[in-house]
């Protein structure tokens, strides 16, 4: 079992793996020590743990950089959240409030693009990079929601439920956006292309529905038939990975198979042991997620005033429009109810700072620009939980309109 | 939430993530296969893991190759099986088999030494390759006899507790010799480096067992009084992850510390709901060390006869010889827990990879030698969970001299 002392071996050979082990260590306890102190404070955990992530990452005391496997638990991370929340939910549920997140999703995706890009036109930037600094600011990332809802058990509410089915319906939006702002950015744009993102997307999400419609009561034998199944739990693992996988495979991002595959699993008799053995894993891995993203955030992009500026206006309108696109489609709900809903679609995450590494890559965004986005991406993630938080605590005063 | 397709955008950003995940997916599933064939022929469940590996992996079917993620997720695993061993055992349980563990450690290295160096010797090789060959064939991996004690439900018998002891000494040992050796061949050797090493190894054995026995019915609270901890997982899962890397540090295994840490833990309250929420960590972790370890065998390396069958004479050699030692070592328990005693230090695993690998390195073994090496160390892994379902039978059936 021995690995070697580097002082008296030649090669060092315990570098290897204790590099990644020790990366991993820092950036949990710096997420679990930033979510004390946050919670002491009176503030949600999750923010803690972004900021906690920030605080040891590269640009702040550069305890750590998050490296290949970090990374990979941050993306497993959002996966087995997002998984979670998929077994939290009753597909009958989510189709019936279809409508509203179809609403949701198309409001709160169309105003801050039109926002953002009457913005930066007035501002004088170029068609290319006005449209991609709108379609950064357009998609919606679940996982701070979804974390902030399961946080304070509200995943049941109806709130929750148009989030999640809006949140889904704008990633396949903003998967075409964006597909077709670039493929037109760069003359490669094609009809077929387009058909098989849509074909792949309403297919996966089609079969999913269909799937969990079948799988309603289906026995817990029908994972642990297996010899090396004593539970559920690795056969529903496996499908997850597969499913996250194949979404990736069409385009979408990982978490949306992981959705789906936590809807189908939900309708089984397995559903409260798989809740039940998901949690460790929950608690182990989805730290890593907001570690990690908090670690990507470099404050130092800010330091030109211009720079700042700009983020910080782009923040405020991608907050606002998103918020108001939220509510408005969701008004049916209740003022505050549908204020949670917008506040839900609030976050960018990942997507927007995917899409601003794009255009950098295409060369459709100056340095600057780009800075700007991330930082703005960055504000509506950090500003999220403290809106969902308002308007949740606002909902439960007022029990007789509540979500 | 929206990657891109990679055949509407110009770059290809669905690809840095989804590579690793699977990677683990495809590891993972050859596993579990891997694990099902070989239950339903009445074999080992992790014979059919490392199969599984083995048949995915590089060497055969070549749909994956290990990468650096899933050498963490490895590393993690089998991290995770050593310390849910630690929380089984107590450590006065430990202490009261330490004699046995020592005399056990000491024959069990001493005779595989002793012999492979003879057969070397004999064969015409040079001092430095003959004693690099000895000490590859010397050290023991706990992984797979972990898994196979906890696989029949044995944990808790006296000869589990001699195994487990033997081979945290046995690390010791062969850290020891392995340094020195290595030492001695490039002329590093240094009475301050064995000092260090020596010191640290017993200064964190020592602060273990001493920290275990103050840790006795350390309450519940000790470990959720943060806010961020609902259960005693996350605190636990934090100092598991520092030990190891403490013991990385000193020199030892990091498992080392796992084992330590579990110790530990195994003497509070938190005891039973750490071994429960530990499981489903376990089931998704540990697969991957020995999916990954079976990904890394290269059956081509015996296409030459001359090293097969030196593969095959060093693997005969260093069965007997281990189980040889160990046996002699506790045959005070009895005859048959005696045999389980030495089945359970056969399996060399990775320890005698990594001595090969410096061997390679430093030009004291040829590659032939180096492959002939590597083969025998695996052929050990695989032969140890037949002698130990074996030997272990014996002891269920005599009940009266059971360990």
């Amino acid at each position: 079992m021995a690995e070697l002392p580097t002082f008296l071996a030649a090669t060092p050979t315990d570098g290897p793996l204790a590099g990644p082990l020790l990366v991993l260590l820092v950036l949990m306890a710096g997420a679990k020590v930033g979510e004390e102190v946050a919670r002491r404070l009176g503030q949600p955990g999750v923010v803690g743990e972004l900021a906690g992530g920030f605080v040891v990452g590269p640009h702040a005391l550069a305890l750590v950089s998050p490296d290949a496997s970090a990374l990979v638990f941050a993306e497993l991370g959002v996966v087995i959240l997002i998984f979670q929340v998929g077994l939290e939910v009753r597909v009958d549920q989510m189709l019936a409030v279809g409508r509203t997140a179809v609403t949701v999703a198309i409001l709160a995706m169309a105003l801050p693009i039109m926002v953002a890009f009457a913005l930066m036109a007035a501002s004088g930037a170029d068609l290319p990079s006005a449209t991609l600094v709108a379609l950064a600011l357009a998609a919606t990332s679940i996982g701070i929601t979804s974390r902030v809802l399961a946080d304070l058990g509200m995943l049941d509410r109806v709130f929750a439920r148009v989030i999640l089915g809006a949140a889904v319906i704008d990633d396949v939006l903003a998967l075409l956006l964006i597909g077709i702002a670039s493929g037109f950015a760069l003359g490669t744009v094609s009809a077929e292309g387009i058909l098989v993102v849509v074909t792949g997307a309403l297919g996966l999400l089609g079969l999913g529905f269909a799937a969990a419609r079948r799988a309603r009561g289906l026995s817990r034998e029908a994972f642990t038939w297996p010899l090396f199944a004593d539970t559920p739990l690795v056969p529903a693992f496996l499908l997850m990975l597969a499913v996250a996988l194949v979404a990736a495979a069409i385009g979408l991002a990982a978490i949306i198979g992981a959705f789906v595959a936590g809807l189908v699993l939900a309708e089984t008799e397995a559903r409260h042991e798989l809740q039940e053995e998901m949690r460790p894993l929950g608690l182990i891995f989805t730290p890593f997620f907001f570690a990690v993203t908090g670690a990507e955030v470099d404050l130092g992009a800010l330091a030109r005033p211009e720079t700042a500026a700009l983020a910080v206006l782009l923040a405020v309108v991608g907050v606002l429009a998103k918020l108001g696109g939220g509510w408005l489609g969701a008004l049916r709900l209740g003022r505050w109810p549908a204020f949670v809903v917008g506040a839900g679609m609030v976050p960018r995450g990942e997507v927007g700072i995917v899409v601003a590494n794009l255009g950098l890559s295409l060369g459709l965004l100056q340095a600057g620009l780009f800075s700007a986005v991330v930082v703005a991406v960055i504000l509506t993630t950090v500003v999220a939980p403290y809106l969902l938080t308002l308007g949740i605590r606002r909902v439960a005063r007022a029990p007789a309109r509540a979500g």
